[in-house]
């Protein structure tokens, strides 16, 4: 057997998310037919990094599987790419140690949000930028930002159906990049809550318009409860940007 | 009755192209269901700068309508675009003299083309890019165009079965803007024919490719035969940029 580790990127306008659910379109269903087309039917199980939510992209998800083919890496990816849908593409394909873990062996994560600030909507970009047209404060936000950076219990900042007992995090950075209407947002962390970086987005948004103050960030976080923090930003705004392992 | 024109983009993805044809979704049947929608069933017909096929885009597409409403320009744009899907965007709504004719006043169109010219698709663009990874020579692409400059007959840069019978044209420009992995290729003329930006753009790629030379553009304008042109590029790529009317 061979372990082999994927970095794919996918549009996630068309998907319910990356894990399989019942008569649903997922990017896990689609991967697994695409293997059981090269295995004469059998399939084969695909570990995710962690799980995407509908309409939320991927440039830098990481799965692994177990083949018994034995093919080099950029014929694998050749193979995979021309079986799959084109909304989702393998950027590469390394065959791994047995033990690698796409799931248990995250060191850390990068996710982007990116927002629209033109004034108007972009018909090419609607399905791929949160357009928010609004004046945003961002000495504000970043004084916010200094309150999340760290080990912190961030209950406050996720669905509150989360069913994980364990709820403290740590976010090494949230930086920011502007280039021309667009604005991201780079959340780099040890792992990240169900909706966290969404919640997060939506406060910190919130914070930029002055609907709260930076420090109430802070009592946010103290509250550990959902319902404190500001609305979930919308799901097609936020990419799964980088996933990092030890080597 | 008030005129109307409007400015308006859509994303060509999802559409059967622009003009209406029996139960296949297209821009002009969401234009007129919007429009209905305000004119309490009543049928309003819209007219549009020119047809886009399949696939192709929009910016800048004109058209007009007829309505009995007395409504503001920027109330229009807000109404229509609340009414309408949302890969369509009304950019402009302004009240216009009663001759005004969308198609038959038209001065100028430009077109735009866009390449990416990274190795590796991009799932985000594969949509609105064509995704081109090849080696062009654009020094032969430069000299090539110069043929196509000026008013020529482009009976073969049009579709064998385009059943107008003038197909002298005139070509004022052709520019290439190239930013980072994108090659854009500007096409500004009196009018264009039925296929012709596509079967330009496809030809110019092969003198890129050194598979025709610069002078075979113009040996292929002289045998006024489609069959001597190059492909037919990806409808994907293209957009309707800017139509131009005299004031």
């Amino acid at each position: 057997m061979n372990r082999l580790k994927c970095t794919i990127a996918y549009d996630g306008t068309s998907f319910s998310g990356y894990q399989i659910q019942p008569s649903k379109r997922t990017v896990q269903l689609e991967l697994e037919s695409a293997l059981a087309k090269m295995h004469k039917g059998e399939h084969i199980r695909v570990f995710a990094s962690g799980r995407t939510d509908a309409t939320v992209h991927a440039y830098g998800q990481v799965i692994h599987f177990d083949s018994p083919l034995s093919i080099a890496g950029k014929q694998w990816k050749r193979a995979l790419n021309s079986l799959l849908p084109d909304d989702i593409i393998i950027r590469s394909v390394e065959q791994v140690d047995s033990n690698f873990h796409a799931r248990f062996d995250v060191v850390s994560k990068e996710y982007r949000y990116k927002l629209s600030i033109h004034p108007d909507q972009d018909v090419f970009k609607r399905n791929y930028l949160y357009h928010f047209p609004y004046e945003l404060d961002y000495i504000s936000i970043e004084e916010g930002i200094t309150y999340l950076i760290g080990t912190q219990d961030f209950t406050s900042f996720c669905a509150a159906k989360t069913e994980v007992n364990d709820k403290i995090r740590t976010i090494y950075d949230i930086n920011i990049i502007k280039e021309n209407d667009e604005v991201i947002f780079c959340f780099t962390g040890n792992g990240f809550l169900y909706n966290m970086v969404r919640i997060l987005m939506g406060t910190l948004l919130e914070v930029g318009q002055g609907k709260l103050k930076p420090y109430q960030v802070k009592e946010i976080l103290e509250k550990k409860d959902r319902s404190y923090a500001g609305k979930t930003a919308p799901g097609h705004g936020l990419y799964l940007w980088k996933v990092t392992y030890d080597n």
